[in-house]
């Protein structure tokens, strides 16, 4: 019999399901817990633009299900695969993840050219599930590899949501906090809100919540504050997009927790899976950041919040530096700086 | 005949009228122009407290034509001033104009003990009255000689709101602004939204768009990434209160910009009447920080945004140390490092 508690803990970012891509629906959380069905690869893209599913491990996973969905409801596979692709491949520009994702589903494609097309399809949906599976298991690892940085005793700071919800189950920075937390460490969180889109007060808290995992919800500007406090015994955040040099793009606000961090001795770490790395770029400032609307910043869950009319800049991301990273973790290890060495060393290239 | 644009730009924070204490409602705007009228100093408490008017100087303007109002309705009034002072001191701890203004009404009265009780009472009227005005004259100075370290062709960064909503007029951060713009410099304004309150989106954009000044509105995490992209020439921010060596409690959040445009080789200035100086306090760490209410980070504008029972807190000032500030401009100079020399230079103490 499954507990309760372990029911509330299962929740499912994004599941393969005969009926279609099923996603929890990250914009109403954590007043409402709907699930939608996307029922084909343009549903899949739309489900990513409007942030329906959003972190990027999680749009890697839900980029390559879409890849499979359209694969299956294809009339003619060859002529509507490149366009699939790069129906996804456009939704969002930062994260890495959802590229590599669509990469490794095309280069299967190809590898499984000329078999039969019912073949071809039942490998591609296989390999999407694979992918979501993988994730999981990335996750565990990162946690394991993780929690011995975690100082006991103290408060861990985060910024955004890199849990269960970003991720296809545990997380990558929430992974890291769960992992230090099953070796017994007494810790407790504080999350960021994240403005504009809340992903700290309604996904972070929510999900930490629904663990009972110790947290404390705090606005984006008074981070600073606790880090000078004294309290907080580490940051972990997770990332979009990891350049050859350590350069991280993460959520807006990642690179000023970061400085305020490193203002204050406290250590800063980015969990990541080996697939946020994008060793092509020799630093951060190759990366593409998103503009989103004004409307996100203008109002907060509807609610119009400044004046009509009012100029407003909304970068989703930002680019830390790597010289405030303390060092990123990954399914195959810590790597610290020089990060064009380590992460290398990482990858095996 | 007054122009239009002029009518948008006299928005009276606070006013003195026969019907009593007439302030514009700061928690409704920019929705709303709504103005609101105490008839008691319990209810000039009650806005202050619920930051219907909120902002160092314009709260010290409230709480003096508060204890102006107790005195016309007291019964007793020698019995009753004690407590007229009280209720209006226990609204708010941080910001010490508040104290400042209450004890110069006081002083006022007890200077005036026995002479008729018309006289006392016309004559404290006339004070909180001149409170008023000195502080609009004040904010002209502030202007004036913080307008010349604004640097020209950038944009200026900041925080909250310290502008004519936060004080009688003009404003002390703002009006550094206006003085520069009226000085003839091109410049352009980033606001940080200013979290949970939201008095940089609600209030500042509002101000700054009713005078035609360039704004953008950003969220609070994103300033850090436009202090570090170059466009930013200078921060100036208001203060709650200043400790004889320079440390400035100032909303959540200053402590975080002043660190990141410290990181990124950017003046950053702090603008306050001298009146927002406590000499008495050797540093910043003796500055009390009200700690608001839970709903405040929980719900925007009364929407819910974060799950239920979550845990919050919700400091309602953070202090910056002086090492983080390039100068402090006040009404009678500029004050620079070492401020415990610089600042009692300027109060002639």
């Amino acid at each position: 019999m499954i507990s309760p508690a372990l029911v509330k803990y299962s929740v499912e970012t994004i599941d393969w399901t005969p009926a279609g891509v099923v996603m929890i629906d990250q914009t109403r959380l954590p007043r409402e817990t709907v699930y939608v069905t996307c029922r084909s690869y343009v549903e899949v893209a739309d489900a990513i633009r409007t942030m329906i599913i959003r972190g990027a491990p999680a749009i890697g996973v839900a980029a390559a299900m879409g890849v499979a969905i359209g694969a299956l409801q294809a009339r003619d596979l060859e002529a509507e695969m490149p366009a699939i692709c790069e129906t996804l491949a456009k939704t969002r520009p930062t994260a890495v993840n959802l590229f590599w994702a669509i990469d490794r589903m095309r280069k299967l494609y190809e590898s499984l050219r000329g078999q039969p097309l019912d073949a071809i399809r039942g490998r591609l949906v296989r390999e999407a599930q694979q992918i979501k599976l993988e994730d999981i298991a990335i996750n565990r690892a990162i946690g394991a590899n993780g929690a011995p940085l975690v100082p006991d005793g103290k408060t861990v700071l985060t910024h955004c949501n890199a849990g269960a919800l970003a991720t296809a189950g545990f997380g990558t920075a929430l992974g890291v906090i769960r992992a230090a937390l099953e070796a017994g460490k007494k810790i407790d969180v504080f999350a960021d809100e994240t403005r504009p889109f809340l992903q700290g007060a309604r996904l972070t808290a929510w999900e930490l919540q629904q663990d009972g995992i110790e947290t404390t919800l705090i606005t984006d500007n008074m981070a600073g504050h606790f880090l000078k406090s004294g309290r907080i015994g580490c940051v972990v955040v997770g990332a979009d997009r990891i350049a050859a040099n350590g350069d991280v793009a993460n959520k807006i606000g990642t690179y000023s927790v970061a400085v305020l961090a490193k203002e204050n001795n406290i250590p800063f770490y980015v969990a990541a899976p080996i697939s946020t790395l994008d060793l092509a770029l020799v630093s951060g400032d190759q990366i593409p950041i998103e503009e989103r609307s004004v409307a996100e910043v203008t109002h907060v869950q509807g609610v119009h919040v400044a004046p009509d009319g009012i100029r407003v800049a909304n970068p989703a991301f930002d680019v830390t530096p790597n010289r405030y990273v303390t060092a990123i973790v990954t399914e195959r290890g810590v790597a610290r700086a020089p990060f064009e060495e380590s992460l290398r060393a990482l990858t095996g290239k």
